[in-house]
């Protein structure tokens, strides 16, 4: 059993990862800090836990680097970005293990950090040691890793559909376009008049047109799938749903086919595509036969859902993904890193 | 006061017609039919009109011709396509005028409908006497015509964004994707397993991939716009909210702009352009400044909302609309086109 | 035209207000404050009000008597409980009409005020001058009056049903039972985290258990009915809809029956206590043979709703009523106590 | 490892129980029959459990006792009420425990069944064989039975706070009033217009007043509890949330309290009480402190909250509980009985 600590736990990704790891075979949730629930204990701020045996011993701490590193060997971030990179440079002096679900350790370079960010990088000298959590991708450089930045919501769900096709060189790299929805928890656990009840619901809305902050690690991920500069066309929406994400990826096939056979001779290379590239991941869904993917599906698991078709009468391949954000966006997919990390079986406490 | 019927007044289209024409001033509501319903008030029915003093002395009745020809001068057919047609000939012949909010007359070509429809057009002969029932776009004809045909929810959506950037060649006519959201009262009133509460709520879905009806129309209007055959992308989704579409247009400018001069040079365009189409509209709503469509800001009016931006990134256009599906992308454009048809204030009944 | 002014123009009552009076045959909307929003119009801060054409003329300005005096000859306050009473002398001075939104003036005795609203009355010297603002029970007193107090949202889904059968003696007016839903938006624009989005959806609880500040005003009016003390029990839950609110009563008739014929006399003797006291009102609807009330047919309107079933099993009386919490449970009533108060057709601005 | 079937499985309570069985560290699921679904793999009926390796390989067939009795031991029937009836004789001649989630068997009394199910009983031989599923209430019977009758989702919510106040004498067993909201998974997976989403979104409504057909179970474990005959009032209300039922009962404390000493000494009793009845049970949480009942904090657990109140206005105390219908309410609370049936540990496959 490893101890691990939960750094920011009172939002909704911190919440998910004490879900997660209560009920963890291997591991033993040591710590959870939080400065507004600080000496409140796990029932207290989440009656949902409550029968579980930690959950009225265990008590909300101020976030103390020392504490944490004497108390736990994962340390799970769920901090604000530009907080989050603070705890790492000592925890990892400390020897602990870091998973750092914020976008402090997303994006190579510090300049697109601070392009996107808005501020210089708080710990660019960390930047080489980390990796980007995707297991699906990364699984070989999550287990030799002591920081793993754990993607963003949006990115899982655009990344995992579209890599395997870029770097098959199946579609072009260029006229990319994703159109996602989100859940409001997507927003976090903030108290802003926006998100709102009455705010939300009844509401479909864009934001964030054009240039929303997880397109830096999308187009590095992409453009490392494609061998070449990848720059994306993203639109977020808001729609009123507590959790899910749907992707519809619009992309260009390299090589345009024109008739019923070579669209044929491409359904299947897609087809081939995706098979080997996720036919035995135990967190990935390709759909079959004339299922798409849909969020009600993969809500409350770890799991991303994918669907594709070629339109003939436009020559365009249209990808959806379907994922739970606070899990495969985030939580779960966190703790499969974690799984990965600590040689752990890799869906340990997440079916 | 002019005398109107329904045709088909149980479903969400045919109940927002009955609301909208019981309280306009210049008609008076005259009939209603309804196979299911034949015999019962509109009180009955639809409690929620029940103080009005017509809901209970009108009684739903059976859909003849004969009775709806001598009750009313003005004619909505709330019908399925294929059955609406079978009601225009002999409604027309007795001197009706007639708006059919039905797929039956909004595209031009008998082949096209059957491409699209799966079976014969019912009554191809009248296609030349329809007018798209879009009244930014063809007022002038509206006025002159005795049958209208109101348009798709989703069509009017995406045609009045597009329709001036094309016919201003602002924007090419090759590459348009039209992504859209709907509310569930898009599929209609029908006991489907797939539109039970419980389907739905908590669920995000694309649905009619790739090729959903309403391109046809869709694709016909944008061709008349761009003098050239215009083929689109366009994927639905299905969101849990009752009403309202949320449309993302994703559209290459006709000059590609490679700096801020010429960024800001088409930005002047564009704003000219869409204040020139629709600056007096009074049911289209230019947002300025940051304000992005909300469906919450529409439903219930027969407004549309529409925002754009021009990415630098990427050097497209990104046009977003807002409105409510059962009235501007329904029931309140057919009340709009009547309106028209018969001289009336064009707002009347819709504001 | 009168000219209105609305002060707290910017929480939902508020919002309500705005809509009802901008489209009000006989008012001009002269005046809108808000201190958050001061200087933006009211397209700026509601842009579903956009296309009217006051919306980009008015502008929100910061609440002062003597700009309000000179401007307008009625003044609605939505303003919080205490801070209302502070404009209401004031502006009663100086000749306006005043209708006030909040709790301040529904309470006749400061005492029971202190006891509900834990500080003393801000204002006990104009008490005597309050009207309770129900139309349907106090159309004459309204009438004559210069200060209304507009009923709460629970309060009127209750008394409503409850008052003309303990006037008629027909029920006991001990052990009375109200347990109410109420939509979200109940709780007012307040960026509280138990009122975001994630937190309300998919959850049903109750709250304010046992003593809800509510009770002060519906006893008040309940033991005026009855013409003694009455003390009930109510428990308002939050339910995830933006707006209704829907109450169930539990009642005990005064005089027990024992046999179908007794029920039957009852329940002729309940039809025509209704149909005396509301059988003519514009804004109660008495439901008949099996319907029972939905929120949803009242949303959007100033109507209630009223249903009852007597039980052979236990001998007593259930009513049920459903009202738009917004409407009819604030702004509607407002503006219906407003109508008669000026003279004006009671159901202007409100079908 | 235990073979079981399910009977019925494509309805909510039948997908519930799918996902429960599926991963239960005792159980092998077996067989599932659905005559609709019957030759499709759970993996295409359910694509949430698509990933578990039974998903493939299990198919749904056509419920047949033979079948049944040869490939599992233990059967569960998810069935409508009537129906379930016919499978139970020969499945328990063919040796077999049987869970019954239908109304068949909760009901002792023919006469009662009848009156309350419109048709005679169809096994009512069997009658003195069943146990009412009741875990916390009937837990050494359970465990001798080869028939458990599975409480329904309301019952539950009202018997486990009520039971041990009445077997204490603590309350009057007359006048209890148990008002509910209902989540919409409540009215089963049936095509019915009143449970399409936009029926049912933002909507509120009683349905089934007066007389519900789960009184019969109610007030039958009531009367047995108080030692008394019982007769409540029961108004069942549905409410937009998907899963989740939201309890408020009101009772009348047996002493009536007058002082805030007697209302003191009784808070202990029923403190007592409570922790006496429930303090070691796994499955229900007795609320502490300011915390009430919601169903988010339960839902998709087998868990049901209890709070109460006195309220020292009216004498009366307030019990309000929130479970999740279809687990706690229905296939959780089966699979507990199964366990104790079977001699697992109780909470295996449901924590």
């Amino acid at each position: 059993m490893k101890k691990v600590a939960i750094v920011g736990a009172s939002g909704y990704s911190g919440e998910e990862l004490v879900r997660l790891l209560l009920s963890h075979p291997h591991v033993e949730l040591a710590t959870v800090t939080s400065r507004q629930n600080a000496g409140q204990t796990l029932a207290q701020v989440f009656p949902r836990f409550a029968h579980h045996p930690r959950a009225t011993a265990l008590r909300f701490s101020e976030p103390r680097v020392e504490v944490l590193a004497t108390s736990a060997q994962v340390i799970f971030l769920a901090l604000p970005h530009g907080v989050a990179a603070q705890y790492t440079a000592p925890l990892l002096q400390q020897g602990c293990q870091v998973i750092d679900l914020s976008a402090d350790f997303r994006v190579k370079s510090p300049e697109v950090y601070k392009e996107f960010y808005a501020h210089d990088h708080p710990a660019a000298e960390l930047l080489d040691q980390a990796v980007y959590g995707l297991p699906e991708i990364y699984r070989a450089q999550i287990k030799q890793s002591s920081l793993v930045a754990s993607p963003g919501c949006y990115p899982t769900g655009i990344l995992l559909p579209a890599i395997p096709l870029l770097k098959a060189g199946l579609v072009k790299s260029s006229g990319i376009i994703a159109d996602s929805l989100s859940g409001i928890s997507g927003a976090g656990r903030k108290a802003e008049q926006n998100y709102l009840f009455v705010e939300c619901n009844e509401s479909l809305r864009p934001y964030g047109v054009p240039k929303h902050r997880h397109l830096s690690e999308i187009e590095q991920e992409l453009s490392i799938a494609a061998g070449a500069p990848v720059t994306i066309q993203f639109t977020p929406h808001l729609v009123p749903v507590n959790r899910g994400i749907l992707t519809t990826l619009y992309l260009a096939p390299a090589k345009h086919f024109t008739d019923a056979k070579g669209m044929e001779d491409l359904s299947e290379k897609i087809t081939a595509c995706y098979q080997s590239a996720y036919g035995t991941e135990p967190f990935v869904r390709l759909l079959e036969g004339k299922a798409l993917p849909d969020t009600k599906n993969v809500v409350g698991t770890n799991m991303i859902e994918i669907a594709w078709r070629l339109d003939p009468r436009t020559g365009r391949l249209i990808v959806m993904s379907a994922e739970d954000n606070l899990l495969k966006g985030a939580s779960g997919q966190a703790v499969q890193s974690m799984n990965i990390m600590c040689g752990f079986p890799e869906t340990a406490g997440l079916t």
